[in-house]
């Protein structure tokens, strides 16, 4: 069986009015989720320093930079609002493969919907449909693909971005198997990178690929017809394993964004754990950074190969750290961004307490479950066994929590009245006339 | 000992002075070379799809496309050229590592240079330097890395691209070793995509990532230190073997464009013998086509695993066909652009005596070894064993053979005058006073 071309048959294929009501509110709680962490992460140095290379290559400045002023061609847009919505790692989670998957394709798609206008309802599919390949082709190497290095958001989003962009540019099963293709040779992204700007560069990059690649198939520029499943494909070359029946089995029939999670707190999901343990323990017994002699976490084995960062010295790399993250969940009580800000993870009182923290590899563990122990001056040990940490698909962000932080993600940026007509345009984002009209109202009015 | 950061340090810290004489005039042949084959494959469907999609977005024109009246950003230049130059891939090898190693370089930076006057000493300073680097970078991994799949001028390419632009951005050591940070992580394309457009596609992609890469490294924007070497960089996740010496060993003191080698046959290399094999029997004994039952070639064993297509269809896929190329080399003694047009690929003479080719692999031949059986139908045999290929660095075109080949690959494009004229400015890139004005000079009056 040819799979890109099944699957891009599929995308080609599908018609909107088949999405579930559930699927749809899931897409609209994602697509909120991201708007959150773009227009947060808007004022970061990364996107700074990305705009100060790039803004004087731009071309016609069709497409929003959300949360600010600047305007860029639609592929730039699309680069920089896939950085800034994973600056903070603060954007939603595929569990199962660990995709971050609505940066790559929403940051395609909405730079796309300024040059080319289409309804929220278009869009909205789109949206599904890009999150859809990309989850599938993660679910067809993960996590093979993932240990072996690969960042998996920049290497699936490819095709993501290239899926969403060219249902919208309409392109025929030809042409969408081409556009699969020209992302396949594409797909790239290592884990080295992480705790560097280069991290949410590759969401950013996919999206600017993505729709790079839907562009030129568009144009009939042709590739391999089998560029996910052929003997030197995306597959086969970047992973040691592959699970075809994972990309064409049940389209349509399954939904990879009702399995998407939200992140309470603004680091590596595989933390969340023991920080929800930490919270609960510091709220429930008073805890106070003096009165701990140490804190021992039982993990997943994850956690020690993504956030073993043992002194971090800038915030990007505090969030590559359970040490500091256990120790800011005790002293603030939180690990929103500014719990990673470069002032705390130098705070000599963070510093301290992080210095305390061990964490062991147990694999009786799963990846959102641990086991913190607190050891206290006074002799008494406190634990807390944390089931399912808050955010994952059992213990879900409820609608209302995901406005609240997208409250705290905007509060820097927009004013309340500009962030409550965001966060509804967001929510109604697939009953829009032009989608397009939520990039231009996450833009700040001049103050 | 940290290898990204020490080749990162000779980039940056490397005086022109030091180039010896014999490279210098190697790199003006590389250089001549490319631009032949840029501005002979300018006219080709691949560059006018890619244009057609693409132009739209472009940013200020400040850019030429070689051979053409379009002028585009800086980054689309270094994306169309690369793909131009590419297009007939008869572009230079670097033989060791089946690199073609001025695509990604040489079009990164003369768009670079459009923009950023610098004189023809430092441009082909800065050209030498990122050969290097993706040569280098190529014999730490080859042939594992090429074995599982990748194509690696474009994977090698994204550094020596990033090199010689951030040399001619006067990038400091540390911003040397993020853009190739930088560029290690969009390292990417495919063997899969062999016979389509987008093989042509990987330099330009490389050309236009690496540029990229050394624009933000610009603007300090971070990655990882260790792109090339660290567990989860470059050299481990896309190759099985890793020979850092081959990077950091001797630099400075050894030249890879030295090794550069240039194809006197449109199409990739390793049939290069058989068709040296096939123009000598036809030359010497007045054969023609209706005179042969069978043509028996053994050959090495990337012959069959690169261009083993038995019934091309269209003359991109001719290139891969060691068949179809004995056809042409018997029919027509020349296997150059024209003997790839779809016409020749689909001719019923052609496809008739391609029929009765047999390629065997033998491993007791080099790469550019073969022996070529031809039978008769009066009963008589003729052989020819080609040791060293035309074209092979033992048997090297000479400067007379090069300006032919660019000669044939223009006519279509330019005036002899013109063809004259930028001839002379290739021999003479390392004097000219501001070096874009050879992009200028590939641009056809209006006729």
């Amino acid at each position: 069986m040819n799979i890109t071309r099944t699957l891009a048959k599929f995308v080609v294929e599908h018609r909107a009015s088949a999405i579930p009501q559930n699927v749809r509110h899931e897409a609209a709680r994602s697509f909120l989720n991201w708007m959150g962490c773009a227009v947060g992460g808007s004022g970061h140095e990364t996107v700074g320093s990305a705009l100060a290379a790039l803004a004087p290559f731009s071309g016609a400045p069709e497409a929003t930079v959300l949360g600010r002023a600047d305007r860029l061609d639609i592929m730039l847009a699309a680069l920089m609002n896939g950085i800034s919505s994973h600056t903070f790692d603060f954007d939603d989670t595929h569990l199962r493969t660990v995709i971050h998957p609505s940066g790559p394709v929403a940051s395609a798609i909405l730079a796309l919907a300024e040059r080319r206008p289409v309804s929220g309802e278009a869009f909205l599919h789109a949206f599904v449909l890009g999150v859809e390949v990309e989850c599938r082709i993660g679910n067809a190497v993960y996590p093979e693909h993932y240990d072996v290095g690969w960042h998996i958001t920049g290497t699936t989003g490819v095709f993501g971005a290239a899926a969403a962009a060219g249902r919208l540019l309409g392109l025929d099963e030809q042409q969408m198997t081409w556009a699969l293709g020209i992302a396949a040779t594409q797909s790239s992204g290592l884990r080295e990178m992480f705790g560097t700007m280069c991290k949410p560069f590759h969401p950013g990059n996919a999206a600017r690929n993505g729709l790079l690649a839907a562009l030129l198939a568009q144009q009939n520029f042709t590739s391999s017809n089998e560029g996910i499943e052929a003997k030197r494909g995306f597959a086969n070359v970047l992973s040691t394993s592959f699970k075809p029946e994972e990309i064409a089995s049940r389209l349509g029939e399954t939904w990879e964004i009702a399995l998407n999670t939200y992140k309470p707190f603004a680091c590596g999901i595989v933390i969340h754990p023991i920080i929800d343990a930490c919270v609960q323990l510091r709220n429930e017994h008073g805890l106070k950074a003096d009165d701990i002699t140490a804190i021992e976490a039982k993990v997943h084995p994850l956690v020690l190969e993504l956030t073993g960062k043992k002194t971090p010295q800038v915030g990007l790399e505090g969030k590559f750290s359970v040490y500091h993250s256990a120790a800011v969940a005790i002293i603030h009580g939180a690990a929103g961004e500014a719990e990673y800000g470069d002032d705390v993870v130098r705070d000599p009182q963070v510093v301290a307490l992080r210095d305390r923290v061990t964490a062991t590899v147990d694999k009786s563990m799963h990846e959102d479950q641990t086991r913190v122990t607190v050891r206290l001056k006074d002799g008494r040990t406190l634990e807390k066994f944390v089931e399912h940490a808050i955010g994952s698909l059992d213990r879900p962000m409820s609608d209302a929590d995901l406005e609240a932080k997208f409250r705290g993600l905007a509060r820097e940026i927009l004013s309340d009245a500009e962030t409550d007509r965001l966060i509804r345009m967001c929510w109604d984002i697939g009953k829009l006339a032009d989608a397009a009209e939520v990039a231009r109202a996450s833009v700040p009015a001049r103050r």
